[in-house]
């Protein structure tokens, strides 16, 4: 019987690469049976890692999981989990995210940590068991940590991340910085997205007083690659306000490398918008140095100014 | 800031070591303010396993739990755990039991395997880390892994429950038979519970088809102590089904050391209830060998001889 090895829906380079470090571990923990799936497409990001070290694409889940053996990588929260995950028997979960929305019928192996990348727990029950860590599984491990860490410059990222992609990078062959921003702006890349798409991609709509904000981020390698082209953002960043009666539209265009975005407003209140971040625009647009969270840095300012 | 560290409500010998031990596994790890507590009132085993190897009783724990930083052992579900634990910072769980109704607000460490008692698996952690385990820490593991599996009769037990329980029982310096017996006796004493304490301590009521049957167990390790009071529990029973229109009124005694029960039945259908294990009723009475679970081996069966 199968064991299926998935994890979360948009997947990023650590829910597919967790998902075939974990079947092969379980293949050397005897479970011949252990495959890797997929339950969303691949981004460019993983597609180069996948490329790089010669590893196959998992194949996408479309058996009914009902009464399958489960186990689950980089999430347990059903919402983001399969169709019927709650009809399966979920045998494991390697995780480094908050429990939520999570039940089972009866005990299973459970591991989750408060590191910076599940493939960082991988790594470690490996090492407990001595289990060999083939190059193009090393330089999975190594993929994940760079892509959740951003290069080890993401808050959640551990003292135990970096010490295993240290030790994973001369495994796998590859030097960190080198291989890390390449994969990285293989997956930030703008050039060949529509200007609706980057403003789509991860995008939220904000209650702000008696305002309607809408806030896109877009990663990227290179900020003035999208500012190149700023008209045409602005045009449809308008049209996209008068369809949607947003009062105001902020595109947050942040520098995973360097850590800091670069934000374009169009709409109401932009003086407001600039003074919360104690600066003012130039041409619609404002450098805002160390932001890089829309979670943490960006909304707050912005609800108190506009409230 | 203290870390508060406690079992699930009603304690059981693995609940209450487990909070101990894991406290002396987080002072080891250098958490000083690591500190077990309890949600419940101890057993005569609990108690029996403490006095033996002179530990004392965890403090009750009476604090309210909002903003506290909190460690789980032997349980996660909310309904099973303390008083606000749902304001708490879970920061990790140690457990065996399936995952429901539990949730956190961020990451953190949790560790669940499918074995036969948490001290098992908390063994496994002190020996990873090449943690002490100090002989009055060794018996208390001891204590619950034997009376998680009954002396590994219970068929939740693993081959690693028994394997943990003869390494510790080397630093406890006990051994397992002598030890194990005389524990569990403490617990199932019964010949100081009046008839209403043990017929109410574990008792269930279930509809099986026109008729309510009232099944209580009691865990014995002299079987006959208690059918010398069989008269007294005979009239309790009568007494507490005329009371609560119970039809039948069920007593299981199970023998903990040799895995069988016997049976006391008063009020309807009593030659049904015989049937349905293939015997006939002495006296009211009936031996079932190799019967221990109500939830397995008893209640299916009445349940089909009445429907």
């Amino acid at each position: 019987m199968t064991t299926y090895i998935f994890g979360h829906q948009n997947p990023d380079t650590d829910a597919i690469s967790s998902a075939i470090i974990m079947a092969d571990f379980e293949q050397q923990h005897g479970n011949k049976e252990a495959k890797a799936f997929r339950i969303g497409e691949l981004g460019p990001e993983t597609q180069y890692a996948l490329d790089y070290f010669n590893v196959e694409v998992p194949e996408f889940l479309t058996d009914d999981l009902t009464g399958q053996d489960v186990i689950l990588v980089d999430h347990n929260e059903f919402q983001q989990s399969a169709h019927n995950i709650e009809k399966a028997n979920i045998r494991h979960v390697i995780d480094h995210h908050r429990i939520a929305n999570f039940e089972t019928a009866g005990p299973l192996y459970y591991r989750s940590e408060p590191v910076g990348c599940t493939a960082t727990i991988l790594y470690k029950m490996y090492n407990e068991r001595n289990y060999e860590i083939r190059p193009e599984i090393a330089g999975l491990m190594v993929s994940a940590i760079i892509s959740d860490s951003l290069l080890f410059k993401s808050p959640t990222c551990t003292q135990q991340d970096i010490d295993a992609a240290q030790a994973l990078a001369k495994i796998a062959n590859v030097d960190l910085q080198t291989y890390g921003l390449e994969m990285l702006k293989a997956g930030a890349s703008t050039t060949n997205k529509t200007e609706d798409e980057l403003l789509n991609t991860d995008a939220k709509s904000f209650s702000m007083g008696d305002y309607t904000v809408r806030i896109a981020q877009v990663n990227s390698v290179d900020v003035e690659e999208v500012f190149a082209r700023q008209e045409a953002l602005e045009n449809a960043m308008n049209k996209a306000s008068a369809e949607n009666s947003y009062d105001t539209f902020i595109l947050v265009v942040t520098d995973i490398i360097n850590s800091d975005s670069k934000i374009l407003v169009v709409g109401a209140e932009q003086e407001k918008i600039a003074q919360a971040f104690n600066t003012t625009l130039d041409n619609h647009t404002a450098f805002l140095p160390g932001v890089v969270s829309r979670k943490k840095q960006i909304v707050p300012p912005i609800t108190e100014a506009l409230s």
